[in-house]
């Protein structure tokens, strides 16, 4: 059993007072520092961060060793995150420090570590590549359903890759394919890219990863981790016209993947950010990026890629976080990230859950009754919107369901798709009044069904609100009644329950366009 | 000294731990129950609320006695409100409960309180009109700066109004001229309103507040709360093409509030809720608030209303807070406002304190160097962003600057007008990158000069996040040497500080634009 998804307070060295980490990545490409607070109210996230795209790997790819202009740059910000750390109270085993492949595979990375390590007093470890892979693979399982596949993570100096089966890591390997490594050797010009530039990329690619023939053992489903990956998800969102909830969940086809290749070859690297999508930071590099995985997807034969906002970094937390857990895995993503956001804004439990059973019980009524399909997924994305309903009171309690979507938009849920969480949101969103509709997330909710989907959870979870309206559990229970085209609830209660009546009997005419039929209460 | 103001925990009845204090608002027209969370960590804020327009007044005017329908109506939902302070464990002095001039009035007023405080078991207090006033008074004057003018609470049964001068209470009365009374007695019909019937209405009006020859000596500033000046701000805004960022302090003038009510008055009242802005539970007592509010304007020769979110709960409310305060005021309800929402978030006092000390300080040398009119309210504005910027944090790292805008617009600002708190959100909009624009808040900062200052606001906020990227007061201070077209920063500090250079250099070509000069950053 996971310490998250159970509600109870999170454990192992984490355990007690709200427990921080700060995770210090010092990348290839980019430096990072990200605080993780873990509170004994049961929640975990972000709190904090300090990033700059440092590049130490910088030239690494012709000499081996790191150039005097990426190690200032780099001292410097690790001065700025020792600086944080003292100033924040973090210390001892409250930071942890990494470094992956571009000073692991320098001739000179362990001078450049005495010195940083003497200047900053922070113990920094370099992470092996089984362990960096690690890292990876446990950010991959514990921010997606991942069950069965492959976990890439891309960064500036290497590529990992792991297998994983029945959400355990089985095989894995790093390979010297970073984006910064392979823009260096491969297209390096000024010019848009040549044809003969990317065969030699691919070809490398293909050369590289032979040696790894459980690549094309690891089935159809690949998470991508990594800036990379990130920008090709959000690249694949405007391309689509998708609205702009985040990357986590977001699918990148292998069609969507070959036009913006396509797209960026034609454009010398600094008018690559004209992609939408991409960032002017990042420009230079996302073309050898895209190439690299596009092989992978080759090589596997994988479906696309599926992008998560974990990272490595993530899975340094999650490892400290789930350390009685082996392997450090939360039992169910989908539910932990639910209750990790709900504990995050204090709702009253009792009436969220009493809630999340009223409509549930209904859901699984109707169903019986055949008025809708009972499908187990919707049911879930039920039982969140249940769960989530009241979140935005922390911003103010008018309009507290638009801000109730608003934060489950812009947190977001791993574990779920986009459209999942889009239907999760706009559920809340109309759980007090209104006639439910997308809106701004039309395009995500596209698949046939959806519409109704989407009447289906507001009016259940507004019938149980309603119900729930003195949040005293006063109405154990709903009985429905079914005959013809009519649903009568039979309320449980001890008293007169006059009031959950009139809110429960406003919903009928939403109730008709739902379920095609007409609602009474008893 | 006010509590809030000084970043002190709470004090009065309500200091320790959280507390929390039910008030229950038995009003003429609607019914509400309003939790008030006020925490050991400096803030206070509305935690829930339930709201029904039980109308308990409906039929008043005619018979002098509440009737059957609403008392059965108000005492569904005083079961409701008791129950739900039993669920929430809100009891003794926990609950205040507040009947008004329905109530007060009606001849069975005495017997409806029996049974309604046996039934509920709640202790239902009947506040007198002076008291009705003082509460009134005592939310207008802690949510708005008025100093010196009027405050008027226009309720479904009666109306109140108090002269302030120098924030203080001078004058006060209470008269049976509420929205549901009036509407009931001079506009019944179901067509539109009849010029005769709005001319009866007027000089009711004008007879019965006659003796109150204090009105004419309030001053110009008229200071409204009550729904109906609610929803006239809300009217007046979409009239005038406002985005919709709440009604705290937004003016409605004489002129939109003469074209509103011709548009009213043309419509039958069924059909009021088509005047956009008028919601359709209350469309057919709008019109019949909007005369007698215009009637208070043309008597006391106001220069129109000031909308506040606060109203007559907030009063009892800021009674129990500001307990140890005589009168109970804040001693500067801006400042109140910003520590109150910074306060909700948890942000890095040290750090915010020091970015806004490093921002006013380069916006006091930059005024002095005639680079900018170095106006004070600009001045408090900054400040303002400064001290909430990062409050977005609460919602997701990513975009905090974007959340953070989200969480002012929707909290709003109580003292400051909609256009500042436009300014404020949008300055830590820009917090971190991209050059400021109005977006869609652009029909707000439409004054002369406002593109300036927030270009202004934005980078000299910029520019002390920057020297405080360490977030440990590295950078001590900043002098400023100005020579022809050049600005030129010592940064004061012990160390290398390299990172905070950088940071602040990145800042030249948004300061160029916002002060039309150079940076140098030595």
């Amino acid at each position: 059993m996971d310490v998250l998804a159970a509600g109870h307070p999170a454990r192992g060295e984490l355990a007690g007072s709200p427990q921080r980490l700060a995770v210090i990545d010092l990348g290839s490409n980019s430096f990072r520092l990200v605080v993780f607070t873990a509170s004994p109210e049961g929640w975990w996230k972000r709190t904090d961060e300090i990033y700059e795209p440092v590049r130490i790997g910088e030239g690494l790819g012709e000499s081996d060793v790191l150039a005097k202009g990426p190690m200032q740059r780099a001292f410097a910000m690790i001065d700025v995150f020792a600086h944080f750390c003292r100033a924040n109270g973090l210390y001892g085993n409250m930071v942890d420090a990494v470094a992956t492949s571009a000073i692991r595979e320098a001739r000179n990375g362990e001078d450049f570590l005495v010195r940083a390590r003497e200047m900053s007093g922070l113990s920094i470890r370099v992470l092996s590549r089984e362990e960096e892979a690690r890292y990876g693979y446990m950010a991959a399982v514990n921010s997606t359903t991942l069950g069965d596949g492959c976990m890439v993570d891309l960064g500036g100096g290497s590529m990992q890759l792991v297998r994983v089966e029945g959400r355990l890591a089985r095989e894995s390997g790093s390979w010297p394919l970073g984006a910064v490594r392979m823009t260096e050797r491969y297209l390096r010009g000024r010019g848009p890219a040549k044809r003969r530039q990317l065969d030699e990329l691919r070809a490398h690619v293909a050369q590289e990863l032979a040696p790894a023939t459980w690549l094309r053992r690891s089935g159809t489903r690949l998470v991508g981790i990594g800036g990379t990956v990130r920008t090709l998800a959000v690249a694949a969102q405007r391309m689509e016209g998708l609205p702009s909830i985040g990357v986590q969940g977001q699918i990148v086809k292998v069609q969507t993947l070959d036009t913006l290749i396509a797209r960026l070859s034609e454009l010398p690297p600094a008018e690559r950010a004209e992609v939408p999508g991409v960032k002017p930071a990042r420009a230079d590099l996302i073309l050898a990026g895209a190439v690299v995985l596009r092989e992978v997807i080759e090589l596997g034969g994988f479906n696309g890629i599926e992008a998560t906002e974990a990272g490595m970094r993530e899975g340094v937390f999650f490892e400290r976080l789930l350390a009685v857990e082996d392997p450090p895995l939360f039992g169910d993503v989908r539910r932990a990230s639910v209750l990790n956001l709900a504990a995050q804004y204090h709702v009253d439990e009792a009436h969220t859950a009493h809630v999340a059973v009223l409509a549930l019980g209904l859901f699984d009524d109707l169903a019986a009754a055949r008025l809708h399909p009972g499908d187990s997924v919707e049911r879930e994305l039920l039982w969140a919107a249940c769960m989530l309903h009241d979140i935005g009171m922390s911003v103010d309690y008018d309009d507290h369901h638009k801000h109730t979507r608003y934060l489950i938009l812009n947190a977001g849920l791993p574990g779920f798709s986009p459209r999942e969480v889009a239907l999760i949101a706009q559920a809340a969103r109309f759980h007090r009044k209104g006639m439910p509709a997308a809106g701004e997330l039309a395009p995500l909710l596209s698949e046939e069904g959806d519409a109704g989907r989407l009447d289906r959870m507001a009016v259940l979870l507004r019938l149980a609100e309603g119900l729930e309206r003195s949040r005293d559990q006063l109405v154990r229970g709903v009985g429905v009644d079914v005959d013809d085209a009519r649903v009568r609830l039979r309320l449980v209660t001890d008293e007169s329950a006059t009031v959950p009546r009139w809110a429960a009997r406003r919903e009928a005419e939403l109730f008709a366009r739902a379920f095609g039929t007409t609602l009474e209460v008893d």
